[in-house]
């Protein structure tokens, strides 16, 4: 909360996470005038000259000329690379185009690569990142809710195969977040709302109190309400930073807990072919079937799948799976998710608001409970 | 040097080198008879079930039968892949065709790949492993020599870019390899005799006595004699094993010694579009441009350059840049070379037959040396 009247950049309302990495640990900024501060905060660590600047055609017409601006008033010289909009344009084709550019752009192995935009921007940017000349350093400017709470933390990088969402990919750390909140007022209203899935799954796995605070706050997330969407977007940061510091790879299994909703909503996305529902709404549909095959186990109380239910149907998600898509199909396309060994699923089960618990289930059994 | 005569399994000659890296250390074995011993060797790190076995179509005429059979008595269920044989083929299509044949199979994350091959098979399977649902175990069997004393170890995976060599890639160690010095007899005599160009750059980098043991051996390591070849193998694979241990990702700069005569090899491969040269014969070009660049420098004496010319040309090896390639478009090219920084090249120059030194020069200075 530093306001800086004799500055040229005024900083307003800004929360810091720390991700605990050891060497490999960086900082989340959360906060609003943060795109000035890009050029500023890649300088400051260590790099200099080339870099590149990565966006989506819509982010970039909205954001790419101060980010741009603010590299340059750095010292840097950046390219910038404008790729198709959309989770059909992460793949191996896309990505292939990211790496001529780079390339033809005379990146170096010390240049820095800058995100700037969704989880498509972000994770294609990522994965380019982590494996051009094995691995340069990447910072993330996440423009989307869903990025800034979820995608943009944590490493996870990728593009989809024709079998699946994201099988293909790397952990590759960012250098630094930059999450703006004022950037999220351009965005569609759909994908705003999409981004609140997330942001509820981190009170359902974590944090009651966060949940709490959703139910009672909803209505001013809803209308973009800095002084709640500062903390609540932090509030996630550091719940993410904290699994992600337990568990950067996902082999102690800590790291699956993020799953949560996730099996099913998956599926979902690839039943319909990533065209009917957005990332969160599928998520959205995957935590309250989750919620419900947790009570059909007997692990969570009604009341659980209730409140679940409630806060996201408030919000304006969907919490239905569509009737065409139950039954046999939604086991198989499940089994092909990257959460199997032997064949069985590791579902993230609900006990209560704020704990989890996993399972080991086969495709057969969750769709049976739904 | 063990014989068990009532094992089903005779194993004589074998050599064992630990790559020590934490908790990701892996051994590597370096004998003959060694390919039946893959499966249990696998089977020995905790795997089961599925795997896949990606190799070319011409080592895998010749070795795919007792490498699929001694993976299925381990109890293995492999897939084979069987890929084009070529440089030509490093590419990102290559790629995604193996990214297919190895979903499609059903290959989960801790499903074991095994790549039975030389350096493509090994580079491609290894980058598929690395990114393949954000990483595979793999175990590299390498065919030829370069790729048993080198390309195998320290987990160097990637593909070509059409701007350059080895461009993608990622960092990702093997759990183990196997050295089977047998398979070497039914390599192409010009591709075993490129190999050891590499085995003559570890005795020049850091083992003079290795260098002196190859000047008095190189008839009989030309003969394949076993008795020469498994310990000379061996000693490259320590060498190998002690830098990668000491740099694993190429950080600290001492995994860089091991790019002696790779900076004008790497160029003068790609001036010839990987067409007429093979990749030891270049670095032998690269590594006695290196050593008349160190006496240039005054760095080392005219009789250190002898002495590799003569050492490489009695091995049938060509130790001259040809002559069109000369001149600005070599510099260029090194330009564009991953062990660049701010544009200068980190050149490992000699010092002595076993003594480097690394010296940071712009491509024209190279050039004008040679």
């Amino acid at each position: 909360m530093v306001a800086r009247a004799n500055s040229v950049v005024t900083v307003e309302r800004v929360e810091e996470v720390t991700v605990e990495l050891g060497p490999r640990s960086y900082q989340i900024l959360v906060g609003s005038a943060l795109l000035p501060l890009v050029g500023p905060r890649v300088a400051a660590l260590g790099h200099r000259g080339r870099c590149a600047l990565v966006t989506s055609e819509r982010v970039g017409a909205l954001y790419r000329t101060p980010v741009e601006a603010s590299l340059r008033g750095a010292g840097f010289d950046p390219v910038v690379v404008e790729l198709p909009d959309g989770e059909e344009h992460k793949t191996l084709a896309t990505l292939e185009r990211l790496y001529g550019a780079l390339l033809e752009a005379g990146i170096e192995r010390r240049s820095p690569v800058v995100a700037l935009g969704g989880g498509v921007i972000g994770d294609l940017s990522g994965f380019a990142a982590a494996t051009l000349l094995r691995g340069v350093p990447i910072v993330q400017v996440p423009t989307t809710l869903l990025a800034q709470v979820d995608a943009a933390i944590g490493g996870k990088t990728g593009v989809n195969h024709r079998t699946g969402k994201n099988l293909i990919g790397a952990f590759h750390q960012p250098r630094a977040v930059l999450a703006d909140v004022d950037v999220l007022r351009t965005l569609p209203r759909r994908e705003y709302v999409a981004g609140l899935a997330e942001v509820v799954k981190y009170g359902v796995i974590g944090d009651a109190a966060l949940f709490a605070d959703l139910e009672r706050g909803l209505d001013r997330l809803l209308q973009l309400d800095d002084e709640l969407l500062v903390p609540v977007i932090a509030a996630c940061c550091r719940q993410k930073a904290a699994v992600v510091a337990a568990d950067e790879r996902e082999e102690s299994g800590a790291r699956a807990v993020l799953n949560f909703g996730h099996t099913v909503g998956h599926a979902v996305e690839s039943l319909t072919e990533y065209r009917r529902f957005l990332h969160g709404e599928a998520v959205a549909i995957g935590m309250v079937a989750a919620a419900r095959v947790s009570q059909s186990l007997g692990l969570c109380a009604p009341t659980v799948v209730e409140r679940i239910q409630a806060l996201l149907g408030r919000a304006g998600l969907p919490t239905e799976l569509p009737a065409e898509l139950r039954g046999p199909q939604l086991a198989v396309t499940m089994r092909t998710d990257k959460k199997v060994a032997g064949g069985r699923v590791r579902f993230v089960a609900i006990e209560d608001i704020g704990r989890t618990r996993t399972v080991e289930l086969a495709g057969s059994e969750i769709v049976k409970h739904l």
